[in-house]
């Protein structure tokens, strides 16, 4: 198996996890995952496929600046600006951005402040932050309709190479230095979401 | 594969990813799709069935009056007259209706006002409005039992070729150029339910 | 394949449906079929087995009076007598009892009115109710530790051959002349409770 | 098969059925089952593993101390010193320790109170309480960053062969007699914790 072979199918594995929760409702969200590093080439998800099924025509391989490798009739992703960022700046190797109705509410309710801060969470480790009183901040950026303006918002918010960034009503984006820690980072963020806005109920 | 069967098989792989979500409460809901433009003719859910089930009796052919084309015992679902009026008046190609706590609460908590809105949400991408201020507007509607009513009210609000309308305590009918259009709207529109029942908990 | 066969295996594939709703947590609930009406003779869920299971020892027949009618170490479900009180006043031939979050908490919240009404909801037709003034009313009875107690007070519930009655954070018991009707009223009313539950956070 | 193998079958199986239930989100929570009891040996999950997947690397065997007993480059889990407390306390033969978002929260909400409990509910007799007025308390601890401490704390509260500990703001572990009674009383509190927090919203 070829390298682009294995980062596929390693990618489309990712892509089925996150289909089976229905992560990617209305064919919302996109994937990438790192093939090479100079040049760097990474796949990234096609645009408007049904993300449920899984086809030879999923991912395609793209540049530096999101523009397809080989001739192909498929188009990235319109946000493959934002995977771009991740690999331009990082040492990162998988990106994943999906919506849930958790992430989207926990954006727009923390929106105005900028970003959320969990602390006390067991669930914060997943991030490294081990010590009783560490903090995880996730920044929650707004959502300029045109991509590059949103690219460049986030590129500020994209200096280490795992991490996690919130896009206002427009779901979130984590990287990692494995597809494994990339969903692992994605997990561990919808469920302190998700246990934020239940406490939330109770504790206001 | 004649063009029958193979709009059967599509139209049977959306009834299996739907089923699979359970949005077939209590033998609720109906799906449909086209086969023929002139005359027309288009498969539609047999009446009473498990939809959890894959069957040989799960559509039936009808005409543009909702009538079996061939002879049969099967029934057409009750509300067949809605899905006569997506393909009497758009070039739809399917069409689905079905019931969702989400959706079914939606439906009730702006009944009086007629419609919800939904705007600065990514997802209303799935009904093709890109621009920072566009609105996607879905119209609520009564549910009066007499179903010929109620088909009438529907017709009102079916004038393009993809779209949704909510009936109060009903459920939601949307209907799109191609099965997987369809059920990318019903996603999307199931997303934008639960996320503003949600957001509604913290912000009212 | 015997009639018992038979039986025993729309029973299984009931259950495995009920199964992966996760709608057995903790070994909770139990399921009964008919398989002879003179003398009467039913299949009813063995007790403490793990229901996620398909096993040869999931059920065992039972007489009129809830006793096991072939030698076996096999023990019916603690609660067979109110399977005994379906089959006894009733021709219905299935009978479901399940725990949900939502229809405990219902049973909770209606317990002192001793029953919740639903009107206007399209649901309500897997009951039979198909006009628009029909109103569907489940009783919610008190929760005896006492089993032939609790089977006394459901009994006065049990006057038609498909119904539904609530036990105080004790679940739902349904019952219908086929397993297919019994698992429509089961998915009917988890649908409604469910509805009901989420309204009320925002109409009180 | 020899007993380990039989016993690491059996906890993958319940590793499997948790993994569906998505219980184990950001590779949270750790699992541990009893290989024999003099010497003290049991098996209990490797550190940092995916565990939606199923591997030769899932689990190692650990002594009394939570020591690997074969050479291995396999991490006990760094909770391991809380499944060494239930077998050297106990009789129980299986251990689980998940987190859920409904476990975090009556953690948090109930953690200043030290313990929640819960009188009236069917779902209680998992636990073997059967008496009408019977109540079941499960503590709840708070969560220090230092491993050893927290088993500290934890260690007070085994004095049962089966039982359930809420750890603040870091899950349940429950353990019992057999890997089934373990895996029921994890359901039946998680059932207890949903149905509180839904309650919770309409009487306070």
């Amino acid at each position: 198996m070829s390298i682009v072979e294995e980062r596929w199918t390693e990618l489309a594995d990712i892509k089925d996890e996150l289909a089976a929760r229905d992560w990617f409702m209305g064919t919302s969200g996109n994937l990438a995952i790192k093939v090479n590093d100079e040049p760097l080439q990474f796949l990234v998800t096609a645009s408007g496929k049904d993300k449920k099924k899984r086809t030879a025509e999923d991912f395609l391989l793209v540049d530096a600046d999101g523009q397809p490798i080989d001739e192909t009739q498929l188009k990235p992703s319109a946000e493959t600006l934002l995977h771009c960022a991740v690999y331009g700046q990082t040492d990162a190797s998988c990106s994943l951005h999906v919506h849930t109705v958790a992430n989207n509410v926990i954006s727009e309710l923390y929106g105005d402040a900028g970003k959320i801060g969990f602390k006390g969470q067991e669930l914060i480790k997943a991030f490294g932050l081990w010590e009783e009183d560490d903090v995880l901040t996730i920044p929650v950026i707004p959502n300029p309709a045109h991509i590059p303006t949103l690219a460049e918002e986030f590129k500020q918010h994209v200096n280490a190479d795992f991490g996690a960034v919130l896009i206002r009503n427009h779901g979130i984006t984590v990287w990692g230095r494995s597809g494994f820690e990339a969903a692992k980072l994605l997990e561990a963020s919808e469920f302190l979401f998700q246990y934020q806005l239940t406490l939330h109920q109770y504790k206001r």
